[in-house]
């Protein structure tokens, strides 16, 4: 496989887009990002910021205070592949309707087969 | 799951991102798209067109001549998706070597820690 398709299966995972849409509006701590999304567990969500963290799309900023307070943001480069993302979120809500519409039809015309 | 992230996850799948890209440059025949992918199986590729298909995106095209003729193409609708995909795709690739020089600084620090 060619090394960035991986790249793209980080940045188009199921968690991977949710994250990178979300952390383009603003900075956040891990617990308010989990709530934000929903649904996924804290071992998944550390391994999406983890991975993307290493891909250079996420920064990770641990303050050295107690309680112990970690802040994830998008990098530049970050910012320009959650702004693709959104992009091809956006597209892929906006055509539901369409996309539900041709499904209709393919299985009836599969059902009549 | 939010139905659109179906739709997300086909477009985005491996060989789906490489159907819809090869698929902008103009019909394929079932043959030719899979030497123009390479390494896919003919199940895999039988698969990812019957969902890029029954999403809408794809239009298969079977001519009744002997030998079969079966010919693919991007509906309206697929050329939308494939371009958005593509636009991911370029800019990945185009910022591969950033991304290799962020995880080279994350393997470091993580190797020294």
């Amino acid at each position: 496989m060619c090394p960035y398709r991986l790249v793209l299966e980080h940045v188009t995972s199921r968690w991977g887009v949710l994250v990178l849409i979300e952390l383009l509006d603003r900075p956040y701590r891990f617990s308010e990002l989990r709530r934000a999304i929903g649904r996924v567990s804290e071992k998944m969500l550390t391994q999406t910021l983890q991975t993307l963290e290493r891909d250079g799309l996420v920064h990770r900023d641990a303050k050295p205070v107690i309680p112990p307070r970690v802040d994830y943001s998008l990098t530049d480069l970050g910012r320009e592949a959650a702004e693709q993302v959104r992009g091809l979120a956006l597209w892929t809500k906006e055509r539901m309707a369409d996309v539900e519409k041709a499904r209709e039809v393919y299985d009836t015309a599969r059902g009549r087969a």
